[in-house]
């Protein structure tokens, strides 16, 4: 039996709402295994920027320190979106937060669930079977570089230091030997100089995974093969503005972004969150897809080492996934409501 | 009847191949209308490097600077990728040739072929219609900006000017008005001062053009949508490395690489090229699908104002995906060679 203390940012959107559904689940397993999670809930994103000018509030930033780990729902609000002139914006907290507390790898899966298969705009055969990790590096490069205007332009800079390569470099390797011992690289090392010192630092680390097979991809030809086949693919490895791009794009073959959690994690801290935006249009509709939020829960569970927890809510989503209790970008007909789909999975539990 | 200097770069891997039969079509135009081509043959990229240690000779920059137009295969060659270490690479030579050319739009037009719809891994229904006109941004951004290594890294640094954006995004918005009035900006402007400019100088403009329908795209988003909802998008602009990545992904919708064209523009100059690599592996079997690079002829015969040549030709390509008349990637079971069909088009012409 364990005691966490979880910092719950339910955010903007609809991100309470799927937060809220998450929260049930992580209380039916509390329920069923006697584990205590104390939660903390904070504000960050657009909705702290209304109530303190601050995207993340110092005593949200704090409350993360002295968590055991983080749960995210999401930020974002147009109406910052379209102000080039905006001096805060919710990214910002995001950013931050990601940099305070050394989030370094952020952690992706995709799968192909077979029963949604043709909720992909992908063919069938091309997917099924598609299953791969995504580490993506989340505090270097363009987004934490040096940015700002000249008299008559902008710039941002990006870089990367060795060390910040070599980190996440092992853990994806890492992975790999735990998984179908592949990792791809993807990069554009014909053009930028960063790239190739990833590549340098790949090459250099690789003899120490004997067993791993290394695959080299400039991100152009990457987001192709993400879509021509998409099952190449077992560990891919790649920079935060790479990794943000190829992410997103590798959803589609889940068949909805509502499906897909990830884990961000440095030395001490871990972050869980759906890879879904706050998709704002949706609010308060009790449309919007839980499950990437609580698959996010599961992640964290398996952080905590209880293996047997995540794998039981795990359960519950296939379970509903199986039972067509899913919300209606997935079940058109009888689609069922947010509160719906995290209590279903929730008794399940 | 005209008289037109065209400097003929064929570059590395399958790059002569293609080039060879797009030179049988134009050969074809000239017989059939009168035309004088007259074709310079250069060396350019890794075949430059073997022969003159300089992937752009010095001839090779002047036969382009004299000529009413450029026609290039490919270039690109695997030994130089794997070698962080390589000093001189063949895509140097291109980014030269762009930079110094000031061919600052590049070009490229997707659209989903009927006849190859099967051969998409998209369904049918997300793509049957689809077509768009990409302008991505080509002598600006993190490809041309100061890189460099530190005492324990590496740095690429991106930079645009306001007038580097006006001038293409007034190509773009001008193009938008000869076809469904959608201007889709694809950016970061949540994360990226670049992106912030290209934002404002966009809302800038847009009031001049008042036919015209602005859209913004995080470029994850516009990743994802891509193959979701590829309909949605007229004319797309950005900046260069996302119009890298985003028109490698929408190659996707054509069903092949292969059928995909592009042209770079600027003030003065144009080139004419297909958009997919020097496929080393594919050289010399006669299996590397000339019609991308006999599309770009067309191109190049609309930038002289030939349009009735440059429909005669795109029709030729028509009626050979029409009667099958394919390289193997699109015609498994009667795959036809790159000279075959090469000859095919020339012939209808
Ligand atoms: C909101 C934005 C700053 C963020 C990113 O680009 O990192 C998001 O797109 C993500 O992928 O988590
Ligand atoms: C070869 C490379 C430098 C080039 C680019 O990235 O611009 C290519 O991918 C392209 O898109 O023309």
């Amino acid at each position: 039996v364990l005691t966490k203390r979880i910092a719950v940012l339910p955010g903007d959107g609809i991100g309470p709402e799927v937060c809220a559904e998450a929260l049930k689940v992580l209380e039916a397993v509390s329920e069923r295994f006697g584990h205590q999670f104390e939660l903390d809930v904070q504000l960050m994103g657009a909705c702290a920027i209304d109530a303190t000018g601050d995207p993340l509030p110092e005593s949200t930033l704090q409350a993360c320190f002295e968590a055991d780990a983080i749960l995210l729902g999401a930020i974002g609000d147009p109406k910052y979106d379209n102000n080039p002139a905006a001096k805060v914006r919710p990214e910002q907290g995001l950013l931050r937060l990601r940099k305070s507390l050394g989030l370094f790898a952020n952690i992706r899966p995709v799968t192909a669930y077979d029963v949604l298969i043709e909720h992909s705009p992908l063919k069938a055969d091309r997917i099924q079977g598609a299953d791969m990790l995504i580490y993506r590096e989340l505090t270097g490069g363009i987004y934490f570089g040096e940015k700002g205007r000249t008299a008559d332009g902008a710039y941002d800079h990006c870089t990367y230091s060795r060390e910040e390569i070599v980190r996440i470099a092992h853990l994806a390797f890492q992975s790999a030997t735990t998984r179908r011992n592949k990792l791809t690289l993807v990069d554009k090392a014909n053009v930028l100089e960063t790239s190739r010192l990833w590549r340098e630092v790949v090459q250099q680390i690789a003899p120490e995974y004997p067993s791993v097979a290394v695959d080299y991809l400039f991100v152009d030809n990457a987001a192709m093969q993400m879509i021509l086949n998409p099952k190449q693919f077992d560990v891919i490895l790649t920079e935060n503005m790479f990794g943000d791009i190829i992410s997103d794009e590798a959803s589609v073959i889940a068949g909805s972004l509502g499906l897909l959690p990830s884990a961000s994690v440095g030395e001490t801290a871990a972050l869980f969150e759906p890879i879904h935006g706050s998709f704002p249009q949706g609010k308060g509709l009790g449309i919007a897809n839980p499950i990437a939020t609580i698959l996010s829960v599961a992640m964290m569970l398996e952080h905590f080492g209880l293996q047997e927890e995540a794998n039981l809510v795990k359960d519950g989503v296939d379970y509903a996934l199986r039972r067509n209790v899913l919300t209606p970008e997935l079940n058109k007909e009888h689609p069922y409501t947010t509160e719906q789909v995290g209590c279903f999975i929730a008794d399940y539990v």
